[in-house]
């Protein structure tokens, strides 16, 4: 996707109506740059051979990792869960977050999980 | 490079003291994370085989594109120059960004300028 227009973070995220349903609103190379809302936790989960950017734009978002670790993100604050790590996010409270990670990564791995939200309907409809 | 403590941006550039020398502050696959802080006028120059993500955190960034095109973004805006587009960031007063690129990309391009800053530069000393 080539977009030749800016792209207003926060705008995007406005349009975001289902926790949990990372909406994809731009790519630089391989990855996607991605708009999504948390509440609740997600499932523990790995990613064998991507890494995962976490943005946190508004709220506090915990994520938990193997090993009793927890990251504890604030708005302006980023973590990139590396490849192979076993991580849960969970928000207490609602989160917005910009998501970037290869265009093929699934986001709950290779977890099967309802909270899949398979990559057609991440993608913008036009 | 693997980094398991969150990363606050504003921090993070807080750190740069210097215009228009990117610094690495992380890495999500193939990607760097940079932030630089940009004053003044770059040089027009292209990347041919990969994009750039520009990402505001303060100030107001021009991005001059060819075609007499200029994409102006404001803080919690981005936008991706596409691959082989030749492009030239102007800050009419200093404006700092994060700066998401593939790990090989020389930042002014093949354009060789006095503003060009070696990796090794960009990269933490620790």
């Amino acid at each position: 996707m080539q977009n030749l227009e800016p792209t207003a973070i926060a705008d995007a995220l406005e349009q975001v109506t289902t926790h949990w349903t990372p909406r994809v609103i731009g790519q630089v190379n391989d990855q996607y740059i991605k708009v999504a809302k948390l509440l609740g936790e997600l499932v523990w989960h790995a990613h064998d051979d991507e890494d995962e950017m976490f943005l946190v734009i508004y709220g506090h978002l915990r994520i938990q990792l193997e090993g009793d670790r927890e990251i504890a993100l604030d708005p302006g604050q980023f973590f990139v869960v590396p490849k192979g790590v076993q991580h849960n996010p969970v928000a207490d409270a609602e989160v917005g977050i910009v998501l970037i990670e290869t265009v093929t990564t699934a986001h709950t791995g290779t977890v099967q999980t309802d909270r899949r939200v398979p990559l057609e309907r991440q993608l913008p409809k036009d």
